[in-house]
């Protein structure tokens, strides 16, 4: 079939819009219509040729929902009709990793999804005869998509496509590193560094699950007011209290340092400001921002040996599968806000000007409607 | 009262022995006369000043195993007759740390404790009036000892002092942090850098909760045979392997990575490598030795993004009054061996002889009689 899609031709190209040809579903695979997608930084950071893993041309995309169209031979959990967000992480709940019941990251398809090629090790995509790569096993910009079902999490049907969508990363990625990376009990207090979208989302995580005080630390103090519509309740400026004493000021305002922390930056010094304001004995501290190439994260060890836990979160920890459908309760049950982040809806033919808008820091998350 | 110890004059310099004065246990304090002495590479680092913390004179020791012979006013959990073992992380059940349930680091009295003081602020040592400073708030490198009720922890009166002494730190240390740190479950795949005292009792600690491979890595060939005795599954010399391949070796051998990851060696190039060989989505590490000032560690916070964790222990994670009779029990009943890691034993006259093996690699631990 012929399908509209965004393709990235190459590194640091804007994208272009094509009609291209689409393989129907083969064994175990959905046909998806997607019916809206998020633009998120992973989407620029690949498209800039940072990934050293990126492959051209593909059809860019993670964060999507839509409608499975048809399914291939074998396909029982879902059917026509279904309505899904896709799954950069899949839930096969049959390889080591998803049995080990310890993590969310399944590796049944990781090899072929890393080469941009579904399970059986081809392409559903072309343009002229030429194979389009698929991305991170989605490829949400383009309106129809070929997913694996086990890469496809199944949600209510009267949840807005143009909301939900963002719950296929950022959303998952935030509320999750509170809820199943870190399990953030009542009562806790909580320090989030970096306010863009996923602080946000930790930010909004963390009221949801009772914490007491949530710190939220950033430069921009335009980022104030929004973080505190989402429940921040104390706000840290490194340029105002000194960058080398924003672990102290944590450390005051909490009697003692963070009972969790998220680093929300990618900075790798930041990182480290995020473990060391841990509370000594039992702070932890998750990194959530993905850090550039080659930088590495430091500390004393005597940092850990007195107590404080270094850890990390891909997906918030959440099984795509047996998590998702709940977070998309959640929202619409309003226990947790989207709409204020969803700050710019626009059609594929704009795609471009959503990374515009990213780049210059104009919006939270720009959504492309079908 | 008298009381032969002996004394830490200077940083470097041999202990002296003497007859010192003691004075009785106040509010909330015991006297214990120390029965057993095990000699920990601490008390050495400390003595060779280079603990930027230690105090001299002093009286050093914390590893030991006594009997109460007095008790001063409101003192009710112990009683003259009573076998302990002294504490240098107390348990006082009332501070910030011990009600979190989530630490053994018990802050009640560690301001005090660093300055090598009582709770209230004095030292019972003194010679020739001269002050002689407590060492860890336990110093039993003395006959007889003063210390808070709440850093004594009662145990059976059948177990012999020479053995349990080792209790009071190594064993818990290592057998702990399996335990009580990591929580080691039945099948786990267990890897140990560093086979001293230490590395030992974390091997044992791993085959007493049902590990199934433990992999004990090492540059000395020698330990290998002591540590299979332990339970040593498998063995890794970095020598052999090379030491850029000993991840390598452990993901093979583990089909992954470990389970559990167990640094007892203190050095940051190792302590990087047990985080590396653990199992992505879950591994977890734990730093346990003591590293020299000023050394960092460092890793990619992917590591940690992709399931790793990293955490530290000390005292093994363990409540001493809570947990410590507990695994003098676990020796009693024979689920735990310390008989052979008791290498030497000697009067408190040839304390000295017992520094001078442990630097010559001669022993795993000696023990002072008194």
């Amino acid at each position: 079939m012929k399908t509209r899609a965004a393709i990235a031709v190459a590194p640091n190209r804007p994208l272009e819009i094509h009609e291209v040809e689409l393989d129907g579903p083969r064994a175990g695979e959905v046909l998806v219509e997607v019916m809206a997608t998020g633009i998120c930084h992973t989407d620029a950071y690949t498209l800039e040729g940072k990934d050293s893993e990126g492959i051209f041309p593909s059809i860019l995309g993670h964060e999507g929902a839509g409608i499975v169209r048809e399914v291939g031979p074998g396909v029982t959990s879902v059917k026509p009709g279904d309505h899904v967000i896709p799954l950069y992480t899949p839930e096969c709940r049959q390889c080591k990793s998803c049995l080990s019941q310890k993590t969310n990251l399944c590796t049944s398809i990781r090899t072929t999804q890393g080469r941009g090629l579904m399970p059986d090790g081809t392409s559903r995509f072309s343009l002229g005869g030429e194979t389009l790569y698929h991305y991170m096993g989605c490829s949400t910009f383009s309106n129809f998509t070929v997913m694996p079902e086990i890469a496809v999490a199944k949600v209510r049907e009267d949840a807005p496509f143009d909301k939900i969508c963002y719950i296929g990363c950022g959303v998952t990625t935030g509320i999750g590193a509170v809820i199943y990376t870190a399990k953030v009990e009542p009562g806790a207090n909580v320090v989030v560094f970096g306010l863009g979208g996923i602080g946000l989302n930790v930010i909004q995580g963390a009221r949801m699950v009772g914490a007491d005080k949530i710190i939220g630390v950033d430069i921009n103090p335009a980022k104030r007011a929004m973080a505190e519509k989402f429940g921040m309740t104390h706000f840290i400026n490194p340029l105002e209290v000194g960058r080398d004493k924003v672990v102290q000021a944590i450390l005051d305002t909490t009697d003692g340092g963070a009972d969790y922390s998220f680093d929300c930056t990618g900075n790798t010094a930041v990182m480290r400001q995020a473990l060391e304001c841990c509370h000594r004995g039992w702070g932890q501290s998750i990194i959530i921002g993905v850090a550039e190439a080659g930088q590495e994260i430091s500390t004393r060890p005597f940092q850990l040996v007195t107590g404080r836990v270094w850890k990390g979160s891909a997906f918030g920890g959440a099984r795509g599968r047996t998590d998702v459908p709940k977070i998309v309760d959640w929202y619409m049950d309003g226990k947790i806000n989207i709409d204020d982040l969803i700050t710019h809806s626009m059609p594929l033919d704009r795609i471009n000007d959503a990374f515009d808008l990213m780049h210059e820091g104009k919006s939270i998350r720009s959504v492309v409607v079908y």
